[in-house]
């Protein structure tokens, strides 16, 4: 038995209950709230988006981010004034978006983007703890390039230090995922226009090397094959 | 002679006088603030990001949008709500980000990405006049495959009317873009790691045919060879 109030989220097996924030209203066949589908999201994206309110009014930064288990770890930067001035939880609104194509219909009205994009809400926390901020700074690399963090040079207690870590937990969130083909109005589908999706996805280009990296050192197999989840598009 | 406020922004030629909200504080050597540079990232990006504010708590939601001109054109759906009981213009932040590349250095510490973002601040308002909307609305289509607009099925009055719009002033807005190879601490240029750029794009598959789609309709120039602005990642 669940239940769920309009503050906070309760587990179901691997779901999350929705609330009022992360209840999808708008296409509500979109919604999605169990943990695989919003982790799978959120380890594909690479930018997340950060909002938070100064002074009533909104912001939002792009900014890098990791996950571990059911803990989002967001480079703190963006907000650290506030945080430093407040020394505690802030509110934030975080958001990923995967644009995976173009839903090309026969009326404008009806035209659409195929995406997965995750919501989260919550109080994000200064992560002070040592050890918690250890995995987060691991996660922060490994979430971009997996492998990388043992191939570099170990981090210093004064990098450490200076790097502002929040953490927010994965207890408010939702996933909201369009796939398919347009949905046109029935009268359009003899009109003489093409209609269609157009996939679309990140690429990597061939790496580019350092202009001052020294002799002998062989670009890695996870750089060179470095790929994101591909994305079908359609 | 430009004098600027906390509160707007006066045009010297092709710039935008900073504000203390755009002005670029991190990394200040990354902020740009002339219209050409903004447009142009605006006019690559597909999907954006709107911040308001309920209830005194952050909200982010990724939606379409177009330029037209130094005016924003949202789709206001995702914030109709609150548009419809306020009745007046409201508070928005909104970003648009491009990931051009994975900036990989020796240490974790430096690790970066490339990247071009725009955020802007200001009061978004709905669009009711009939013109006004209707520009807007030719702007979201031809945004996403210029000349689409001229080859659909027109617009109704119903959808018209059934389409929130809201606009927003591109007074108050900054760039920011980093480029290059990654900048590492001197003692580590001498490590034997790998070090250099991951370039990322958007990139465009094959485009996927409506099963519904009639004999004989031909797939478009536009989105046969649909790309957007090269990324040079690097």
């Amino acid at each position: 038995m669940v239940t769920s109030t309009n503050s906070g989220t309760q587990f179901s097996g691997g779901q999350i209950e929705p609330t009022t924030r992360t209840k999808v209203r708008r296409a509500p066949q979109r919604g999605q709230y169990d943990h695989g589908t919003i982790h799978t999201i959120l380890d594909e994206g690479l930018v997340c988006q950060v909002a938070f309110v100064v002074e009533g009014k909104p912001v939002v930064i792009p900014t890098a981010y990791g996950r571990v288990g059911d803990r989002l770890y967001i480079h703190g930067s963006p907000a650290s004034r506030m945080l430093k001035s407040l020394q505690k939880g802030i509110d934030v609104c975080v958001t990923v978006t995967l644009l995976d194509g173009l839903v090309l219909a026969r009326s404008a009205f009806h035209h659409s983007m195929n995406y997965r994009s995750v919501v989260v809400f919550g109080e994000a926390e200064w992560v002070s703890d040592p050890a918690d901020k250890a995995a987060a700074l691991k996660a922060f690399t490994e979430h971009v390039v997996p492998g990388r963090w043992d191939a570099l040079r170990p981090m210093t207690e004064p990098e450490v230090k200076g790097t502002t870590v929040l953490a927010l937990p994965l207890t408010e969130a939702s996933a909201k995922i369009r796939t398919g083909p347009p949905v046109d109005d029935e009268a359009d589908y003899e009109l003489p226009i093409w209609a269609g999706v157009l996939p679309l996805g990140l690429q990597a280009g061939a790496a580019v090397v350092d202009p001052k990296l020294g002799d002998g050192v062989e670009l890695p197999e996870a750089i060179a094959h470095w790929r994101r989840g591909v994305s079908q598009g359609s």
